[in-house]
């Protein structure tokens, strides 16, 4: 069985024994949005087409690849959903003499009815979830994803923009002159950005003290940007905790992202532990058990 | 005497009579960042050089002119400070035959520590708020101030990064591609804005569900970009509501953007009223009477 992760900026493909373990594992930029929108069979006959000739006859594709700007829509699935239903709702595609499938994404709404979205993050919270209670999971990045799951289902989740907002508030504004967004991470500086989230005022009134800041030299370069980092953090760590989390919070996500959320979490006396690598690859492998 | 009120992007010149009444009036948008640094004194002259020629031999100016970017720099002056400690504060500058003076911004620590400035908001605040009882001053922009004044002094600020959140969110995230930021302000739209603010959740991740909603067709291009206005605004009248208002709030700004702040102000409960035009001109007349 293949297992593909193919998500806006890059592609993952697993190559999985009989057992579930991953035997071969490659990697491409090859994200979506390099894609034409005819390119999708040449690409993938390119990162895997050897694996196919080799005697692979299923691939199962997670991830943006199903969006409409992907090779072919998979609908979102209303949560609660799990394993039995991705498995159920994943869409074929002809190629070639494989059996190729793309999973939908999930959808809920929050409890004032406005929806949410995730597409990809579904299958790596349910490659890193243990059956049982009810647990929290979080997926730092662009879009942060905070799921509810109980059970191997993901009953609800909540979306924040953070690393989106970082992205332009660092390059884009008048903040942007008073940071070196090159430096590296400052721990002293995050964890002020932490302590001033956990302060009332709001998080416009914050952003604004960041350049008053600078302007004092209370803020220096070097450490304005991971303070800017840590104050985005928090201010998302605060509402999701006001949401409600079930401890101990999974943190899914690369190795630098995790730990600024686990750092975070300490800061709100939260416990949480780090999910084993290649979540979306053990995901996609269970998935692939309960395809028809 | 002649006022000038020289801004980041733009130059308001005005000639006052003897009894405080403005005389006359210029607009240029020769703001400071559009002046080279030994450009200012030949700006002013080409402004209001026939005024003093005329024989008008003081000129107070207030703004972003008395910035370390500006003509010379007038250090922040701690709050609270009023008519008075401006006055005493203004920095001379040699000009041709007449007496030009620069006033100071203010600056205040927020209960936290945080510093916080303004400069030119000080004068338009001082012009428009009557002396007496405690009240609140709420000047819409890139960076928001809420001002407590009483007695003709300003006690303390708090400013919000909102104007400038909307420009980069609406301009250089995901949510761009959403949204037509040429459409007219739509009231619908903003009401539903501020209506989200009000909700738990955070910010953060009310962005998201803009984009959500846009994804299955709940959310209409022409209304995006004052739904995003609304959200924003929402969240920081409510941040600022946090902190204490003494009602009526006055607020000061152009047209537009102070009705959306009523409207908000309105949504919370909150008796308002609309300063007159030209407080920055009354600020510069009520100043100059205290100068030495």
């Amino acid at each position: 069985m293949i297992g593909i992760d193919w998500g806006t900026s890059s592609l993952r493909a697993y190559r999985f024994a009989r057992d579930g373990k991953v035997a071969a594992h490659r990697y491409t930029p090859r994200g979506i949005l390099t894609v034409p929108p005819d390119g999708f069979p040449g690409t993938l006959r390119a990162v895997v087409g050897d694996w196919i000739a080799d005697g692979e006859d299923r691939v199962l594709m997670c991830g943006m690849v199903g969006s409409r700007q992907g090779w072919r829509e998979a609908p979102y699935l209303p949560c609660p959903a799990g394993l039995d239903g991705l498995a159920g709702a994943a869409i074929p595609i002809p190629f070639d003499g494989a059996t190729v499938q793309v999973l939908p994404g999930l959808t809920c709404r929050d409890r004032h009815g406005v929806p949410e979205v995730m597409r990809g993050e579904e299958t790596q919270i349910l490659g890193a979830a243990r059956d049982g209670a009810e647990m929290t999971v979080c997926l730092p990045g662009s879009h942060s994803k905070w799921a509810r799951v109980k059970d191997g289902s993901v009953l609800g989740f909540t979306t924040h923009f953070t690393g989106e907002a970082f992205a332009v508030l660092s390059s884009h504004t008048i903040l942007a002159r008073m940071m070196d967004t090159a430096a590296p991470h400052h721990a002293g500086g995050f964890a002020r950005g932490l302590a001033r989230a956990r302060q009332g005022g709001g998080l416009l009134h914050h952003l604004f003290g960041l350049r008053a800041a600078a302007l004092f030299d209370e803020m220096q370069e070097d450490e304005a940007a991971s303070t800017l980092s840590g104050l985005l953090i928090g201010h998302e760590v605060a509402a999701a905790l006001e949401d409600g989390v079930a401890p101990p919070v999974l943190l899914i996500g690369a190795d630098h992202l995790a730990a600024r959320y686990a750092a975070a979490l300490d800061i709100f006396g939260v416990p949480h532990r780090l999910a084993e690598p290649d979540a979306a690859a053990r995901g996609l492998w269970r998935v692939a058990e309960h395809l028809p």
